[in-house]
Parts: C-alpha cells; sequence; structure tokens
C-alpha cells in the first residue's frame, strides 16, 4: 500500500536516493511525430487531454509535470499519484520486490495478508476479507457476481450519473457513461436509477427548501423507496446498490446528511447489498476520513468497499474488501476466483 | 514489452545488477502465521496451489522459486514470468520509468507509441490499432463491446471449454469455468458454443477417422456452421467469435490443419468477427511462431488479437488489438474508452 505519510519518517528515502538528474530522459520523437504515430496506432477514442494542444508529458516529480521543453506544470487533476509523482519509497519498494520475487497469488506470500491486514484495520468490523484485482472496474464487476449469487437477485440499483467503470457489466449501469452513447435511450431492464441526492443541482434543491437538510434527506430517500417499490411490483428483485460516497465523474457531489444513512437501514433489511465505491475518492482523499464513505457518519457498514486508482501510487492494484458470509457463498457453491496479476506480491508492496 | 532475449545482450544487464544476495528478504511470518492470516482475510474461493501443503515462495530467479527454508523449486507451470522470473533487464526499466513519469494515457507518450508500433509489426496488416488495459479480461471484454457496436449484433460463438476471463460478461461464455458453476445447467441464450476440434479426446477422434486430418477439419467446421444457422434460424445475431489459438486451460489442444481458416471464411463472410486470445499462449510461448494463431497458417488475420499475462513479465499490462474501422465506429458514435492504468507509460516500458 501506498503509504499516506509525505513528510515524515520517509523522507529521508526521498533525499538519499532522489537525484532528479539521475532521470533525465532521452526523448525519442519530437512531439509531432509522436502524435502522428499515436493518430496511426491508438484509437481516436482513447481521448487525450487538451484537444487543441495536447502535452506531452516526459517527467513528473512531486506535484509537477514536465514537458518535453522542460516546461513545468502543477498537475492539479491527476488521478493517481497519491503520495506525488514517482515517489521514490513507493518506487523503491516495487523495484525491491519485483526482483525479489513476482509470482502470482497461489501461492502463500507475506504482503498479500500484511496488505489486507493494514486495509481492513481501516474499515468497519466484518469488512474483513479481500479480494486482489487490477483496476477498480474489475472489484465493482467481481461484488455484482458476488451479491447476486449471495442474495440470489439480479437487479442493480444505482445512482444518477454514477461511474463505475469501463466494462459491458458497468457500463450500463454507469448512466454518466451510458447517457452519452447515442442508440441507448433507456438504461438495461436491470438497472434501477435513483436521483442524486445533490442539492445544489438537483432534483430537490435547497434553496427551494430553506436549507432544510433534514427535509431534503427525507425527500432524496423517499425517492429511493418508490424506485425499490416500483420495481419490486414488477417483479424485479435488487442484489446490490452501487453509490460512490463522494460522486465524482458526476459533479463531486455531497450528499445530505442522514442520506446514507436512511438507505442503508432500509436496503440492507430487505437484504440488498450496499457497496462504496472509494475507487476515486478513498485513501484519505476526502480531508477527515480515510474512506469517504465515513465522512457523513462513521459507523456507517457498507457490505462491499471497492478500492483502486491512488491505490498504488501508479502501480496497478485494486481491491474488493467484503464480509466472510459473502465470500462463503462462493465457496460454498464451488466457484473460483483466480487473477493472474491480482495480489501478487509486487503490487501489494506497492 | 519484456524483451524476448534472454541469453543475446541483455545478459550484461542480468550479470552486472543482478546480485542476488542484496534481493534476501526478511520473512516476516512464519509459514503457518502466514496461513493463519490468509484464513483471516484472504477469500477461500481463492485457492493456493497444492492443497495439502501451499508453497511459500520468497523469491524467484530466472527458472527457479524459493521457499521460506531455502529449497529450490524448478517452475514449470509459470504463466507470467515470460523471460525467466524478475528479469533485471525488465525489473531496471520499469523502475527507471517509474521514476520519471507515471501517469496515464491522456497525455502523449513515446512509450505508448513505440510498444504498439512494435506489437502491430509482430501482427497481420491492418492489425493496428491498440487498447491497452491490465489485464487480458478486461480485454476480451472490450473487443466484445467494439464487436457489438460494429456489427449492431449482440450474441456470442465460442468453442467449449473456452477460458476467456473472469469478468462477468467472460464467465458466462467461458464454459471451462461456466460449467464448474453449480446452479447453471445450460449457457445463457446469447451464448452459442460449438464443440472443441480436438482430435483426440473430442466429439470426432482420429482413431476413428483413419487420422484423416482434412476429414476431421471438415466435420468440425461443419459443427461451426450447423450451430450458427441453427442460432440464425432463431433469430440470433452473432457478433464475434472468441476462440484461443491453442485452448490452454481446456487441455493444450492443437486443431486439426484448416479449422481455423474455413472457419475465419465462413465467419468473416457473414460479418462475424473473429478473435484470436493470444493471452495464454502469445509472445512466442509456442515456439515457432510469435502468436500461436500464426502457428497454423501464417497468412490468418483475426479481427481482433487480444494479449496479457506475459506481456509485462510480471508487471500488470494488457492489450486489444484491432482494425482502425473497428476503433472508428466507437468514435463516430462517441464512445470514449479511458482506462486509467491501461497503457501508462511504466506499463509499456516493461
Amino acid at each position: 500500500m501506498a503509504s499516506p505519510i509525505i513528510n515524515g519518517y520517509h523522507t529521508e528515502v526521498m533525499d538519499s536516493d532522489n537525484d532528479e538528474s539521475e532521470y533525465e530522459f532521452k526523448d525519442y520523437y519530437s512531439k509531432d511525430k509522436t502524435m502522428e504515430l499515436r493518430d496511426i496506432y491508438i484509437p481516436a477514442c482513447t481521448q487525450l487531454f487538451f484537444r487543441e494542444n495536447p502535452l506531452k508529458i516526459v517527467r513528473s516529480q512531486g506535484t509537477y509535470m514536465y514537458d518535453q521543453l522542460g516546461n513545468k506544470y502543477l498537475d492539479c487533476i491527476n488521478n493517481v499519484a497519491h503520495v506525488g509523482h514517482c515517489h521514490p519509497y513507493v518506487n523503491n519498494q516495487v523495484y525491491k520486490q519485483m526482483s525479489a520475487c513476482a509470482t502470482n497469488n497461489r501461492y502463500l506470500h507475506d504482503n498479500t495478508v500484511i496488505l489486507a491486514e493494514r486495509i481492513t484495520k481501516t474499515l468497519p468490523k466484518g469488512l474483513e476479507q479481500i479480494f486482489y484485482t487490477n483496476s477498480g472496474s474489475e472489484a465493482n464487476d467481481l461484488a455484482i457476481r458476488l451479491a447476486r449469487e449471495y442474495t440470489g437477485n439480479y437487479d442493480i440499483l444505482v445512482l444518477d450519473n454514477a461511474y463505475h467503470g469501463h466494462l459491458l457489466s458497468l457500463v450500463e449501469l454507469s448512466s454518466y457513461m451510458y447517457k452519452k452513447m447515442t442508440n441507448q435511450q433507456k438504461m438495461p431492464e436491470h438497472v434501477h436509477v435513483v436521483p442524486t441526492p445533490d442539492v445544489y443541482r438537483g432534483k430537490f434543491r435547497d434553496i427551494d427548501y430553506n436549507n432544510d437538510e433534514v427535509k431534503l434527506c427525507q425527500l432524496y430517500f423517499d425517492e429511493v423507496r418508490r424506485i425499490v417499490e416500483e420495481a419490486e411490483s414488477r417483479g424485479r428483485h435488487i442484489a446490490i446498490f452501487l453509490f460512490e460516497p463522494l460522486q465524482s465523474c458526476g459533479g463531486q457531489i455531497i450528499y445530505p446528511k442522514g442520506y446514507l444513512r436512511k438507505t442503508f437501514d432500509y436496503l440492507q433489511s430487505k437484504g440488498i447489498l450496499c457497496l462504496a465505491d472509494e475507487v476515486q475518492a478513498g485513501f484519505g482523499r476526502c480531508g477527515t476520513h480515510f474512506w469517504s464513505f465515513q465522512s457523513y457518519e462513521e459507523d456507517l457498514i457498507p457490505d462491499f468497499v471497492t478500492l483502486g486508482k491512488s491505490m498504488g501510487n501508479g502501480f496497478p492494484i485494486a481491491a474488493l474488501v467484503t464480509r466472510r458470509d459473502i465470500t462463503n457463498k462462493f465457496v460454498i457453491d464451488g466457484i473460483e476466483y483466480f487473477n493472474t496479476y491480482g495480489g501478487n506480491p509486487v503490487s501489494c508492496r506497492a
């Protein structure tokens, strides 16, 4: 796990090992040549930042990125470099582990369990079993499999404008993405969308309700109940509710206090599992708490938490944490989960 | 890309940088303690090799792995360490890139296009556009999205006993895995399964047909045509045919000569796209050719090729290669594909 301590005991490593001049890299191609080759080989639907004049970044350290001419940019938008670009402590650890042993998780390895122990200690009691994956998308996809197996239900409840990943199973429930597609007018039958509790631009707004947070919370919660009841009246059965505790791509939305509590209580009492997607906002990014769902009420207990992006400071690692009785359903049903890279010793050390 | 040259010009790096004693790692826990912690934190459905007495591997170099007592094992089953465990050339490259710049692929970067150029040069002309992903599963999942968008069809054709990955979209078409699950008797409606052309244990066997490879090829191909025609007569429309050129989990099957040619000609003439899943067998593993589909006939041209596992010698990277007219369909339809880690400069350098 990327250590969150930047200015503490790791700085000695930073000072001694981080001679920047060592990492001045040869720039193989001119920027025009890189763009030309990219046009040939990289599909145009994988877009660059800055359409008019995209940046060619050749070096990044701490909070800065540098282009091929040596221009320095303060990076305010990066979604991965959690403890600063190219933190030498993380990189040294990855290098050491890659040099010692890099294999798959069908062997015993200490890093696998050490990381699991450290992560689960930051989470509510009961959330103690961890699946390692390579991306937040893989973690969300796996959670849906588990929830369906555990509940016997198939359907999925999400917030409007959600983004939960790029896989087939997730695109169809990420209305943020789904809406961008031309030929699809409505969501698939098994996906139920509730209005995002956005008191600024949402269905119910603070200016219309005199900033009454209790009232707004109730109105948005009533929407959840209405949509679940409607679905059930049509014979649909919901397995899982996925949500981003701080909706990210959808506009950095903070929900009214009490909303998640009410929603959890209602859904969990019906046997619907709740998944907090912490891929974007987790690992301390919300400031006050290590996980953003804890920033509402500290004793909220989701059934699943998914982690990603910042977890390895750039090294691909992600995870799904859940309860033992949920993972046991896979064991009982004889389902094996194997992910070639997931939980390999190098990722865990990152 | 992991360089396939082990005993050539890279050996100098190996000799100079690979002082094994440097990487003698502290073993944090006893093997019993590791197993105990694993029982707590790691779901039992993520199985270890060797159920009775699993190995605890703490170090691996070249073709050997070492357990916590220093016992040495010749590794005959590893599916990732393509140029030997912990190859120092690969590791040094990864470390250097992690130290210089590790960000996402929304910036221009030379490594992205250099790797794309090198990979596409090994493939038939026309297969020149590459999506980077974190796993073979993500690559196959994306190919299905593209094929559906491109053809307007939804259904999928696969070989029996196929394994194409662990995601929701792939489990349901990997009959190798699907059959292991208890509650599912038949495949989903949109998945059509043809008999694997296995002349040793399959539906038609060489001993019954006097080793007549032409005859066996025809019999297995007739099965493809029969199943496609049956599906079409029920109003189903197939978008894509996924296959492993050398079926791996399904038993290391080599198909009769001519089978892929006939199957490609038939399916492609109907507008069904063909995907060669090279995740397990690619990057020279079949011996004679760099890609295993080329080992049948060198001028076979799939519409998609997916790569993974051995690609980064342990570093999580995978890819989907396809034609420009297929990726253009995403562009025209306004679909964007973004993968946080996919195609980052570090992976590409690995």
